[in-house]
């Protein structure tokens, strides 16, 4: 029982690894469209949002099969959830990355960045592809010191993010108000997506540890 | 043990009833606060979020017990995810709610939404408002009914959403770009509590009738 138990959580964790890697490919993508108003890129982004939307209702299956099959107890059960909590925060960084791609292709031919956040949105794009990597090295090797670093990206990301409203309330800002408002919301995507991702390494750690961080926000 | 399951499942409802309840008010008073730039009325959204976030933990740990205790297969154990799944869309609904009343304090003594939109924000707090009692009704009636209904309230947010952007990306608007951004964000936030009420309907749908009918988007 117990060894079923590991074989189907370790299916579970694999999916998860599938989940983070196609969700990092994703929002790297999207950023790519966004940053050179790529209507290709930008397309591919949104239909692939299916993949991921798929992969999380599959974990979801694995989920409740391993719960009626196993009905595992205390930590065991709490292993479960945390798969479960990890799959709903992977599938809205998913979201997440084709709210950014919509945004490109919104705005397409024209790139929906103003040339002076270029570089910002240049460094959100690489925090979040870090965010991503460390997410899935952090699920497939189940590295908790992996994990614990995402909240460091988190940090970076919010300093960007900080930054980013600087420029636009800032008094050099002369651009129309579809770019205060574009900047805002995709600050708010690339934020909530390293939000998502520090929520997710927090169970990342419960699952290794058993130890829970995790206040609720 | 299936009168005990019903049992422990209903105290669960009721606690989800409660945490609507709250999540209710939140909005309505972060609603008055933001068009009236009233900083108690902010503090106290603000403050409360803490409880919601503590009814959230609470139904998490007697979903725990639940499943520890009853270990439910099949239909049964999906009900239970289901809750977790609500509690999980009401945390984020008080979240959000917390996100405008900050955003009221942000700008006090000045109200932040600008004038011209105070209609348009006057509707989306009765639209939230509604949203909140249809949730906590949907939940303490189990009324399938009243939880279908949320998808039209979702409809009339979503219209009101879109109204907003045309003013403040049409020709007349000659705001700063600050007022740009909050609208941009309080819109996303009234939207987003929208959307989170639309998940929990179905979830509440699926507890009555265990009928999947939840897309994941």
């Amino acid at each position: 029982m117990r060894t079923e138990f590991r074989a189907d959580l370790r299916e579970i964790n694999q999916l998860l690894v599938v989940m983070a890697t196609a969700v990092r490919a994703a929002l790297t993508r999207a950023t790519t469209a966004l940053l050179t108003a790529d209507a290709d890129e930008a397309e591919q982004v949104i239909s692939g949002d299916v993949e991921i939307d798929s992969l999380y209702r599959l974990v979801e299956e694995k989920v409740f099969e391993l719960l009626a099959r196993q009905a595992p107890v205390a930590s065991d059960l709490r292993l479960v959830i945390a798969a479960l909590h990890i799959a709903a925060d992977l599938e809205r960084m998913g979201d997440l990355a084709e709210h950014v791609g919509r945004t490109a292709l919104r705005r397409h031919p024209a790139v929906a960045v103003p040339s002076e956040l270029t570089a910002v949105f240049t460094e959100m794009g690489e925090v979040a592809d870090q965010i991503g990597d460390r997410i899935t090295v952090a699920l497939s090797d189940l590295d908790v010191a992996v994990a614990a670093g995402l909240e460091r990206d988190d940090d970076r990301m919010d300093a960007l993010h900080r930054q980013l409203f600087e420029v636009v309330l800032g008094p050099q800002w002369a651009r129309s108000a579809e770019a205060a408002v574009d900047t805002a919301l995709l600050g708010r995507f690339y934020e909530r997506f390293a939000d998502h991702a520090v929520n997710a390494g927090r169970h990342v750690v419960f699952l290794v540890t058993g130890e829970n961080t995790l206040p609720v926000s």
